[in-house]
């Protein structure tokens, strides 16, 4: 199918949620869910530091190179980008971030796609994962919902589970 | 670089934005930004319809067969997921959602990357797309956040851009 013209080359690299403490949300993206710390940027005058996380594949490593790195990072698709503003790991006056769930609404969830629902979901269990709705829950069972150090929803689905949906 | 186990094979799929009109939406991913529809799907007792789309690559097509489809579609990454609850598009007293950027924070943006940054923007400008940020606006030059018919912000971002960051 072709590009609409003028659109050539165009990848949806990104999705950015601001985070309360990298630490935490570092470790569960990486243990919890597999992703890889590609590059973290510090920002000192504005007081924030940019995670960009992604799926090695097998094989795959983050080039040493900054032309080569800089394309491996921001030319795939995609990479989950986690912001910090500094301070607010410790800020007991901090609120926390908006899921997008509860009013006002918007950003509903990131979604990661699973061999096997039922066998990640044991294991989220084990790891202490909050769950917004396991696969037995509601009417459907395919799929699960887990949350984030934030509370932002992550939907956990199959392309098995999905097929009867087509 | 090896996963954490248990984690073989997740695949970060979609990001999910809830929309007040699907034509505008649809319009604006697949005409402005290039994006493709995948899937429709239509939940007619929850009155909601989910959005599928992405960016293909030259010669993909989405496949017939159901279960071709579905890994198709949901072992990719990644997509755009967009929730149009029915009704909200011709409902005067609907509020409108939620960008994420504006108090309760939470989700920032999407972020595209494209081959040319001013080029890109050249004909956003053309196509009459509102900007959050023009490149030339504020110190970080090589970046423009336009805004979808919703207002959720998209980062216009661009590998060569970015490589002076790292």
């Amino acid at each position: 199918m072709p590009r609409t013209p003028g659109t050539e080359g165009f990848v949806l690299n990104q999705t950015m949620l601001r985070v309360r403490d990298p630490e935490a949300s570092l470790a569960f993206y990486r243990d919890v869910l597999g992703m890889t710390l590609l590059q973290r940027l510090d920002f000192g005058e504005m007081r924030f530091s940019l995670f960009f996380l992604s799926y090695l594949e097998k094989g795959e490593s983050v080039p040493a190179d900054p032309a080569e790195r800089a394309a491996f990072i921001f030319n795939r698709s995609t990479t989950l980008e986690l912001t910090h503003n500094w301070g607010t790991e410790s800020d007991p006056g901090f609120a926390g971030y908006h899921s997008g769930n509860e009013e006002p609404r918007g950003f509903g969830h990131i979604g990661i796609s699973v061999p096997d629902v039922a066998a990640a979901c044991a294991r989220f269990e084990e790891l202490g994962v909050r769950f917004k709705k396991r696969p037995q829950d509601g009417a459907m069972k395919d799929i699960a919902f887990i949350m984030d150090p934030d509370g932002y929803w992550i939907e956990i689905l199959s392309a098995k589970g999905m097929r009867a949906a087509l």
